[in-house]
């Protein structure tokens, strides 16, 4: 089977991960956006994209709030938060016949969604690459680490097909990897951020060394260490052996190279949205590993509490304003 | 066995519970404050101690930073944090020789840090009353629940002299209740303590409906119900029969009477100490569960997840505000 060439593709979704595709993809294929804010079109309409930090690039893209006005593309990838998906695919709804359309949520699910809104080849993919949005046009590039990418299971996309995106990629200036199996990838990464951003969001700590920590008994490490043990239960029960120890992942995230220095250790997504009062992915992220584990029936008491914990964090904010707004009338 | 009147009593420690002691007993003793800050003292000295709230009460009492200016007492109620009592108790070293030391702190082991610091006859107590401390001379009495009291089970207080102190408090217009064995009332309000203090300073809600909810997967019930188990199993193994089910006590003070309205839902200490970015008292309280169930060989992964929660959201003041600083250099 022969792929067709990729010659231009839509980024759905310019935050910071979606900014990154679309900032050096630009480099090896006519590059097009698709943003909800009309604000936020215009301004990349006129100012391009720029991305500064691991690499340095000044990207000049299409951008639009309707996929009508971007033409047909070869390739989607759909970079907006797990939350935002469902409106995104519907919003794609009867455009794109063409193209093969790749996820790069936290997380499982979202190419189940998707799925119900087209008829596309779709493409699972996990990102550990990580940026810092300045501006609506304007990404700081910074761990250059690879996006894992395999066929969807359920769907029709082919290896060769991954392997054509990977290879995109790759040539312009990101790192990818291709997998026949994305599974064991999937579920690697998914356990470890199912973990390490439920944990960072509940107390408010960046990814440190505390996260690998197993010396006295409130060592956050054993928490850390006994939750991902759960992941890794459930993931067995799945019959999926993983591609990566979580937990090696997590010490090795933490460990900060020679110097040991963790001023500017990791501040993992869930962190940033409970730090700004913003609705959490812990629903795709922590919730799909207990969901699985209750089919599965494999007791995971860790992993429920967090998620509880996150989910009454979120359900607090409106709480709590209720109260002062009633107590101070 | 006779018991000698209670003439002259000192509160040790004059946070929120300690005015209410001291600002009741003031009307059946002479009341002596013994506070840390000399401002306070002084204050309190020329001021009084005002209660506003469920009581209205002007008390006269004699304060000091030093046990020594308060003469010999027949009671002293130690009411600091858990976190100060090995201070104070090392300040009343050598002072008030005949007099009866109550504790009560949330938590366990705040007896044993009094007794190495002298041979006082210890009552043992968990307190149920709230309030809002106002400033250094006025309190409001919020919950106008009881003080349970019991003889130290490792001491030599009688519960004769348990029921003569429940009965001053009573005159004073406080509710208490006096237990020949406080065990099985410490341990249910322990578990009660344990689950809903650490739960409220990680979700940031106060003691809300949410905690008793079981219907949804996500719902909180499920989770204050499941480490209240783990409590209770590890009572069990203790051999100790609660007073109170847990729960129980988790359903009747969330169902804020028959108005179900939750404005002045109760914020626990523990949320008011992470809210202040105060140390807590989570090693008192669910750390005493978590030392007794290794010890017990009780398994309860859910308590030490919390425990480790909240230490590590104490940790994080100080990381962010280092990452901070050295960031912004």
């Amino acid at each position: 089977m022969t792929t067709k060439p990729i010659k231009r593709i839509c980024v759905a979704g310019a935050g910071t991960i979606g900014s990154l595709f679309a900032g050096h993809l630009e480099s090896v294929a006519v590059s097009t956006v698709l943003v909800r804010r009309q604000e936020h079109a215009d301004q990349l309409n006129k100012m391009g994209l720029r991305v500064s930090g691991k690499t340095n690039r000044q990207a000049k893209v299409l951008a639009s709030t309707s996929p009508a006005d971007l033409g047909d593309v070869d390739l989607v990838i759909i970079a907006t938060k797990a939350s935002a998906v469902a409106e995104t695919a519907r919003t794609m709804t009867g455009h794109f016949p063409n193209a093969l359309v790749m996820t790069v949520q936290n997380g499982l699910g979202c190419e189940d969604i998707v799925a119900k809104h087209g008829d596309w080849p779709i493409i699972s993919a996990v990102t550990f690459m990580s940026g810092n949005r300045h501006s609506d046009v304007h990404v700081e590039y910074e761990l250059d680490t690879a996006t894992w990418m395999g066929p969807w299971a359920k769907g029709r996309a082919t290896y060769e097909q991954v392997q054509q995106v990977a290879a995109l990629v790759t040539a312009s200036g990101l790192k990818a990897q291709a997998f026949p199996d994305l599974l064991p990838a999937q579920w690697s990464k998914l356990i470890f951020n199912a973990t390490v951003n439920s944990v960072a969001a509940i107390t408010d700590l960046p990814h440190v060394r505390a996260f690998a920590e197993r010396g006295a008994l409130t060592d956050l490490g054993h928490l850390v260490h006994a939750m991902m043990d759960e992941g890794k239960c459930v993931a067995a029960a799945l019959g999926i052996k993983l591609f990566e120890d979580p937990w090696e992942m997590n010490v090795e995230a933490t460990s900060h190279g020679q110097t040991g220095n963790e001023d500017y250790a990791h501040a993992p997504s869930m962190l940033e949205d409970v730090r700004a009062h913003r609705p959490t992915e812990i629903d795709w992220i922590t919730g799909s590993i207990v969901r699985a584990a209750r089919e599965a029936k494999v007791p995971v008491p860790i992993s429920e509490t967090l998620y509880r914990l996150v989910k009454a964090r979120e359900a607090s904010w409106k709480i709590n304003k209720q109260i002062i707004e009633r107590v101070t009338k």
